[in-house]
């Protein structure tokens, strides 16, 4: 098989991790696998490097923070190949400008055009293991470009895409992705399997396993990732096969690949929501746009939107919410503009939850909803607001019904582990 | 003018100091000079990046070594430009690969083969001042090579020939060449020019300023080095203008160049000398052969060295110096090859001192040497063992005598601050 690897920043946070991480390498390559490593910088060392940028100046040139930046992944690339080599593994370091990993020249939030493998792809069928330093590319103007927080992620995946791998692992410090947060629900099960678009909504959502961006990459490329944990001791770990299924880990693919399905795979939560109330606007059009074109003017993003039902027909409530950290800002912008809206009142609470229950399952499954609300509705948890996509169902809630919610639902969608 | 100016790993440690060296490069362009800047890694930076590659592995891929230690002039480049554009100075960060900065690939001492400036230069021409990570370039396989230590050094004269600049600015933690230490003579004084050959000689001897290598280069292609402080208040210096005199430091220059010429110029001393003594062997043809080929095998650098004047032409003594960290190797080697060699008696001594006598001038001034002895002589100073160059007087001293020889000496030649 053609493996990519790639391994995050507290999987090389020193030379003992590398070390670790570089026994799974050793593992793979060993067991006749065409393997690519793609590392990030070790951990907190982008941090660093992040702030003394700020410090130079605190409005850098975005070319010289990528030339600055990109400088953590190169460091662990040529250790990881050094450490390869000591272990009798064939390998050697690329930095995205060497393969050459071209990108657009937008610095600091590049996106990536096309990868010219040819070399690297030579040398793998040669038997030697690829370590390339992920986060960073070439832009047009031979310029090191980086592509934003969490780019190993989508170097990896492109990478994969382009090299035709079969598989890409993320070596990570969790070892997959779970039903819903264990420190809330201990009876929280891995799931070996899920699907691009659920682990989509479960990434917005908060579920920090894997960037968004390289989710949508992996789905729009086919790409199957699987998530698994760089501290599970190497020796323990089978080396992938063909047409084997993974022992360890979750594999994010296509939902045709799905083992079994559930209705619901998966409840996240994200805390830190507010709730905004207008109330007694005029019901009738443009009032909406009214309220939130200033906002996205401001750069405050609005998540869930409610219209309340108008009882005479004339005048409406109307509920929305931000992220807590913008709610000042959002209140104010609202007042500034109150004589051209023309509402009676504002009303701003923070302290919310938003939960959501996701499975690709819904879609052919009616009444999810209804089961959901009425759970909630038997354990006295109000419902403020609720938003709907195809594979989800989310619900606003105080903060405090967060662990009740979250465990009501686990349960009643058959998510416990037996 | 076009001026190349280094600042080395002191004069970058921390970003207080970029930005006062920063100021230093905003006084030349602002008075309309062209300039490049080559920027060591922060001081302390490269020892951390050697050590990560050691505890990787201790016999290291040399090309990952390079990949590795190489960032650090990167950053360093990075935020010296971040730093000119907040000061309003138009710059940019260049890598060795970027401009390119070839080289052979011997990785860890590459030598530079030819440095393709013409992007470079275009920019320069507009204005911008060229922001270049010292100490690298990119090999015949697209990898990236380091010079080796005070590599930074040779990238700046390379870059200085390459670019045909008026000079080439090395910016240290010292003022400039003096006559002697003036740690051990208070009365020393700054040269305000020194020649190639004199630099030379005094480099080999151990006054750190400049790299011998960089040296040679600058002689060969006739580049006109300026060494002076990044500690001098940035603000109180004048720019370089055409056919003006420099008004600190130390040129480094031709001989033509020279201003005045005194016989004598500095006074250098090398401390942690051992002498060897082989007594009584053979004076004839292959003696020598048969002491120094081995030592060479062993990979000992023998200085100086005498044989003394065989009494009945049949025996004679050997004496040579080494360094004092090599002395119980080499006495080994000797003792191994006594059969061979067969000498009577073999004796090691350190705690010595080479004390040197510079100067162009003695090409053509007899007495110099005479004056020296005579002078050492009527202080009770016993001179062990003498060599001589074309501008250059070495003796073999007890190294107590060290500070008494070098004040003696530094007043002889009329060195003294009047």
């Amino acid at each position: 098989m053609l493996l990519v690897m790639k391994f995050g920043g507290t999987s090389v946070a020193d030379l003992a991790r590398i070390r670790n991480s570089a026994l799974h390498v050793k593992r793979e390559a060993e067991a006749g696998n065409r393997v690519v490593v793609v590392v990030s910088a070790m951990a907190g060392h982008t941090n660093e490097l992040v702030a003394w940028t700020r410090e130079a100046h605190p409005f850098h040139d975005a070319r010289e923070y990528d030339a600055v930046v990109s400088s953590g992944e190169q460091i662990t690339a040529g250790l990881m190949a050094i450490i390869l080599q000591s272990m009798g593994v064939s390998a050697r370091s690329w930095q995205g400008w060497q393969i050459p990993l071209k990108t657009d020249d937008a610095h600091g939030v590049a996106r990536i055009d096309r990868i010219e493998a040819t070399e690297l792809m030579r040398r793998l069928d040669e038997g030697e293991v690829g370590v390339v330093a992920g986060f960073q590319g070439l832009s047009p103007r031979n310029r090191i470009t980086t592509l934003g927080r969490g780019g190993s992620d989508t170097t990896a995946v492109a990478l994969a895409a382009a090299l035709k791998a079969d598989r890409c692992d993320i070596y990570t410090d969790v070892d997959g992705v779970y039903t819903t947060d264990p420190r809330i629900v201990p009876s929280a099960r891995r799931l070996p399997r899920v699907s691009y678009e659920e682990m989509l909504e479960m990434a917005s959502l908060g579920a920090k396993v894997l960037q968004t961006r390289s989710v949508e990459l992996a789905m729009a490329q086919g790409v199957r990732v699987q998530v698994r944990s760089s501290f599970d001791p190497p020796e323990t770990c089978e080396p992938a096969r063909a047409g084997m299924p993974e022992k360890c880990g979750t594999l994010v693919c296509d939902e045709t690949e799905m083992l079994e399905q559930h209705v619901v795979s998966g409840i996240a939560y994200a805390k830190d929501e507010a709730k905004v109330t207008v109330l007694s606007i005029e019901d009738k059009p443009g009032v909406a746009a009214s309220i939130f074109m200033p906002l996205a003017e401001a750069n405050i993003n609005v998540d869930m939107i409610v219209q309340n039902i108008s009882e005479d027909g004339r005048r409406t409530d109307l509920t929305f919410t931000v992220a807590a950290s913008d709610l000042q800002r959002a209140l104010q912008v609202l007042r500034d503009r109150k004589d051209q809206i023309r509402y009676r009142d504002l009303r701003g609470d923070t302290d919310m939850v938003k939960v959501s229950v996701i499975g690709v399952g819904m879609r052919s499954h009616a009444g999810v909803a209804a089961e959901m609300f009425q759970a909630l509705a038997d354990k006295q948890i109000n419902i403020q607001a609720i938003s709907t996509s195809e594979i989800k169902i989310s619900v606003l809630l105080g903060a405090a019904n967060t662990e009740a919610a979250v465990k009501t639902l686990h349960s009643l969608f058959g998510l416990d582990r037996t």
